[in-house]
């Protein structure tokens, strides 16, 4: 990769001071050229990508730094401060992807390699919808500016334009280059990919946050109606008159796109760094094609108690928002509905999980051990975000066990708690068993492709070879070969003339683990389902920690919301990326 | 590893009841018996793994939620829940090493692969020293509970007593058992180990909340000493007379040993978590070799200007620490006293990492990309417990820049909240650049093994055979072979007569780099004892983001010191990480 001869011309230079000492300045001068062609040479590959890392990391914590400063809300530092500096990093990602498309539109040799698995049509479809309901928060926005021109600060007019353009152009940007493997100017790319990535998080901890106060909010409104009187209420509304009839429609409606406007940022954001990883990645031309999908018969179970499951949620979400405002009856009772709704849930979820697993101890497969960076990561991500649920759930515990006072639901809180801590372990094992285990490869290969299905990191897996090539040992297979038109068509139960019959070495008979498979999908979706209903429900505001009164009388109210501010959102992400893994699972069973 | 039995039983029942139902029920017996053999079968590896790690990370937050319910200072739970919680966990670990020793010289069968990479006698014999001083500590806390036993829980005798013994347990365990490659009972050990890393790294947890508390405490006694009188301080002194003489002092003499203490939980947890990711491993033997270090000629203004640092570090801590609990004016003056000390600190440090990196740039050397999940786990660990620091960083420049007062140590504190971010920066590049060079291989194979440098998780490291061959190919390497017994005696420069030059194929004559070897170890050694000497200063006091009053007026007392109770275990971590690296680096280079 890099040359050597820097040190040859250094090692060269001493030894002829030594023996010959006459040459010694002119040797000097081709020295000090070589030190300056090697300076100026490409940059390790490792170490850019730790520059450009520590980089992205310091502009999200600046972000951060003024967010917390914000959080105060002392005099020093305005939200017009931190609108200020995002907009000048969605200006910067702006240039960078202007820079970027204009290169790659004058050079054509730079569009050569594309990382297939980068994403799907599906989920590009899915961010443009969610960007969509960006630019119509953007627009309530400017809606609100103009209302309030005379008294706010111009910032808050230019954000929401510079907001909207950057999230058009992102878009396109998604649909376009997402898949390039850049292999030219390696270290700026490096540079503006990863600015790309922290401008989108910052984004995503903006949201978070005004959210989080929006919460927090009515939180002490509620509580200041209840007679608590002595929390102090910041009221953002300008002080002014709006001059236009729409102005309380548009921030109120606001908050009801937040969910979507912080999801889509986090996912950019994940798609940026898999562009990010591959840079400089040489692409195994074999592993990089599509996978089709497998066959999806015998589908009832799962999805209709899914969507059960969603409609009882989305009920449960209206009862509950209308009621948590009401009497401290009501209050109670709805809270106590939540939680005999969210126990119920949760049994079923952790019995379809269990199943799972006991389905892949019947059938024992052995794990792939293969090195994937991918898994490796989807896995850490799914462990990772259950951290904040896990310590929420624990704090629910204590507070439950050292309460003095003792509301209806109090032990249904402590059982909820325990079962939300049992579902996350049940859940995550039986996800990561299933990306663990060998993959049977049933697909035709003259069927069309369909699209691989997206998971935050999919295109970062090597390549299936090693996979492909034991899948085909296995017994599974000859089955499955021999079955496959029986399969398609439907028949397998149905025809017991045909003889799908095979005999194995052992002189035992094979079934096609059909009936196993079906059941994997029906859990699959069912569970990704009911992770959506969970997502659902804190993301539209019921969120029973705030309101049961529990864990703020055993942790105060600045700890407990201390611990919500962290752990709400890590549970949302992992509500998010579970339904993603779930999907994957869907399509591998 | 496992058989397929269990889904050919399945298979062949199904098949059986198509064909021939009267066989069915006996059938049906066999596939149960079968069924329940499977379940008992060994669990699959990356499973147990990930069910172990979701035990202990549950085990750590539920002392997490205690801790926070303790910090609230509410009715509901007390200190003594929590030490209670964590002895029971320590007397389960102690069980756990006492099986474990036993069955281990029951059968001496089980004694058979060992991990020398796993640690050195150096580390051992530095923790045991951490764990005499915990003896010490732990002797202070029961003469503290002698001394008020009439009024206190029982709860804090038991305590250090089950310390001391779980101390000199851990101490005898990871002298004779620590590098075991663990092949038998491999589930039931992996919940063994991992339940003695999240004990200690609960002791860390519980060890950091009680400085941090003393701290705290200390700091709204000096603010409430200034007139600030709305702090609460809580005393946690018993309310009934000492009964010896020398309460006070064990309860003073307490807060010297916990930074200690501390270190010897979190540097425990970190090779007990190397032994549970060293089990069912397969280790190479030609790996599975001790190498020797290399020489250390010309190690003279490193360490130098190492001690001068350390020298200046403690002089500073005794100075700050005396000053700032005076007048408002000594106070400053040691406050802009430690900022200017800082100052030159970062500034040579940042100097002496940026000669580091380029020398490495007018040293090409072909990065090694080979996998090593020793390194990536080194390097993810630098650059996650930097993040804290930047964040405290980025705080104090907000702080600053948006500060309406102007105390006299202002701008010093931009500059030095600056040049951390970038002294952190420059050091974690210039760390990782050195681990992800080629190694040269210098040693002679006849001279004895010396033992290998401790890194946290230096056990990890793949085989180095891709390296080795891979040095033997750069010309470097028949430049060091031939000069290897001048630079053993030390006479490299000396001696012209010697025929030392060597013809490369492009007719240039090399140099053993021996000078910028040279330079390397003493940049190394002086970015080391710098990291000691920045390490020192917060453990033992010395904690300027308390006492500004800057970031306070900014950020508000808690969103502050929640930053800081964050910020500052990660910052001491990263210096102690650091100073394992550089040892690295130096021993490497």
């Amino acid at each position: 990769m890099v040359e050597h001869s820097g040190l040859d011309i250094m090692c060269l230079n001493k030894y002829c001071n030594s023996s010959s000492s006459s040459s010694s300045s002119e040797h000097e001068k081709k020295t000090f050229t070589k030190i300056k062609l090697n300076l100026s040479a490409d940059y390790p590959r490792k170490s850019s990508e730790i520059l450009s890392g520590q980089y992205g990391t310091n502009v999200l914590l600046i972000g951060l730094a003024l967010m917390l400063a914000i959080a105060h809300h002392g005099p020093s530092v305005t939200e017009e401060n931190l609108l200020s500096f995002i907009t000048c990093l969605m200006i910067i990602q702006l240039m960078w992807m202007m820079w970027y498309i204009w290169i790659r539109d004058r050079k054509s040799e730079l569009q050569t390699e594309k990382d297939v698995h980068a994403t799907t049509c599906w989920i590009r479809g899915g961010l443009t919808l969610l960007a969509l309901l960006s630019l119509i928060m953007d627009a309530f926005r400017i809606g609100h500016y103009v209302g309030f021109n005379s008294c706010v600060s111009h910032v808050l007019g230019v954000y929401p334009v510079v907001h909207a353009t950057h999230t058009i152009a992102q878009v396109h940007f998604l649909w376009f280059h997402i898949k390039d493997v850049i292999k030219n100017f390696e270290t700026f790319e490096r540079f503006g990919v990863i600015h790309a990535v922290f401008t989108n998080l910052l984004l995503w901890c903006n949201g978070v946050m005004s959210e989080a106060e929006h919460f927090l909010d009515n939180h002490k409104r509620r509580l200041y109606a209840q007679g608590y009187g002595n929390l102090t209420i910041v009221h953002s509304e300008p002080d002014c008159n709006c001059t236009t009839s729409a102005c309380s429609m548009f921030s109120n409606s606001l908050y009801y796109l937040y969910p979507f406007n912080i999801e889509y940022h986090i996912f950019v954001s994940a798609m940026l760094y898999v562009m990010w990883k591959n840079i400089g990645r040489v692409i195994d031309l074999t592993s990089n094609r599509k996978r089709s999908a497998t066959k999806n018969q015998g589908l009832i179970l799962g999805p209709i108690l899914g969507l059960v499951a969603l409609a009882s949620t989305i009920g449960v979400l209206v009862v509950y928002v209308i009621h948590v405002e009401e009497s401290l009856q009501m209050r109670q009772s709805a809270i106590s509905m939540f939680y005999c709704y969210g126990i119920i849930m949760l049994v079923f979820m952790c019995s379809a999980g269990a199943s799972g697993l006991l389905i892949y101890r019947t059938d024992h497969m052995p794990t792939d051990t293969s090195e994937n960076p991918s898994r490796q990561l989807d896995t850490e991500l799914l462990f990772g975000s259950s951290v904040g649920s896990w310590l929420m759930s624990w704090c629910s515990v204590v507070a439950v066990l050292g309460s003095t006072s003792s509301p209806p639901y109090r032990w249904t809180n402590l059982i909820y708690s325990l079962f939300i801590i049992l579902e996350k372990c049940v859940q995550n094992l039986f996800i990561i068993e299933s990306l663990y285990r060998h993959r049977d490869d049933r697909e035709d290969p003259d069927l069309p492709a369909t699209p691989k299905i997206f998971s935050v990191t999919s295109s970062l897996a090597p390549p299936y070879n090693g996979i492909l090539n034991r899948a085909y040992e296995t017994p599974e297979r000859d089955c499955v070969t021999m079955d496959s038109e029986q399969v398609e068509s439907g028949q397998v139960y149905r025809s017991p003339r045909k003889p799908s019959k095979v005999l194995l070495t052992e002189g035992t008979v094979v079934e096609p683990p059909c009936t196993k498979r079906q059941i994997l999908k029906n859990i699959a979706i069912f569970l990704l389902m009911c992770n959506i209903s969970l997502w659902i429900l804190p993301a539209f505001g019921c969120r029973p920690q705030y309101d049961n009164g529990l864990e703020q009388e055993a942790f105060g109210f600045s700890i407990w919301t201390t611990v919500l501010n962290f752990a709400v959102p890590m549970n949302l992400f992992y509500r998010m990326h579970s339904v993603a893994s779930l999907f994957e699972v869907f399509r591998r069973a």
